[in-house]
């Protein structure tokens, strides 16, 4: 179709944040984690996403309260991770663009949205 | 800073590409394959993608050669799935817009990028 | 220790029913499912592990009516597969031994356990 | 068949130990992983899997030799994990029963294996 083209540099950053979520999320989903363990899984969430291409930094906030509140109500001494424990904020470069990505409940559906796209020029 | 603005509809959407590629990738890969299995593999990998929010359709083909090559290099008689064994096509849309993205071996890594975006004004 | 000793043919094959139950659990938990796509999921992770040594047969049931009152419950038209949609069994075999074991969920907790276990000696 | 009986409070573990190796396999492989974020990795693996029942310890050691070098090989700075990368031990116990269970690589496979039973009395 005549409006069909290739991505510019800013859409093509997106994806790459995009991907970074979806590795994240369906990665580690599914791990046993308890309040001792939440901070040794948040740590490696980050260093391992933070090898991909373009990803200059990873911050993984576990949710403390809410995990306690699960495992409370749960019928082991830990739970299986999952959005609704997750903060998760991810930094991509290229060149003097930089996305910027976060995750957070929203509505019971843990939501990725880019924040902010800064640098180059919008469409170019 | 001053040129920090938030994404447009088609940054959007490439960020939406990008984490079905992630989720496609982290999910399955790891998974016990065989030639006999590859199918059935392949199939639960489109329909539970194709799940996700603005993800219209998504193809996985298995490389069927290299599959059978790796199996016979190997100690078992199924391997790990892994990039080199697939090749993806995803597309996603919102409203007017479309983008497709794939999948596929280039030099030894499983390279994810947006092919087009169609429909939409760029920067819009 | 003095009563420190080798696994027997039973205990190794019981070994081997939990490594495939380990595996189908991890590897699939957090995949997008909706009832449109829970057949081929199923089908996929019975071939799958089908392929791991000893693994003679394995049947997933996807419990259809705790899916969609989860989707019914969710913000999202799919939810993450987790342990209270399924219930498993798995057959291995190593010469004429044959362990049964399966996964159904007992208060809230996805409870895998050994079924049966047929032939060769107990203890030997 | 006459010959069907339930399994005894070893075999029992031994179903155990093959769970939570299967879990770890199979929750972290493909996962990204460089020299500078294999530790971090480690440790969430031996902290996330030491939550699940009857879990004792579980230790995860990196081969950086073999890391080192799939990644001077390959088209990235990373590579994913698989079990050419890792050596795993995992005790389990069940009141005086202990199952001491390993993964290391044989042949190009990763072999799991149980090591010791200690405890209790065999067919018991």
């Amino acid at each position: 179709m005549s409006d069909q083209r290739t991505p510019n540099a800013a859409e093509s950053l997106c994806f790459e944040a995009g991907i970074k979520f979806g590795t994240l999320y369906h990665q580690f989903a599914g791990t046993p984690i308890a309040s001792e363990s939440a901070t040794s899984l948040a740590t490696a969430m980050e260093e391992s996403i933070e090898n991909q291409p373009h990803c200059q930094a990873v911050t993984v906030e576990i949710r403390e309260d809410e995990l306690e509140r699960a495992i409370a109500d749960g019928a082991a001494d830990y739970v299986e991770l999952t959005g609704r424990f997750l903060e998760v904020e991810i930094v991509v470069e290229d060149g003097d663009l930089e996305v910027v990505a976060r995750m957070e409940m929203d509505e019971g559906y843990p939501l990725m949205q880019i924040e902010t796209v800064r640098g180059g020029r919008e469409g170019a």
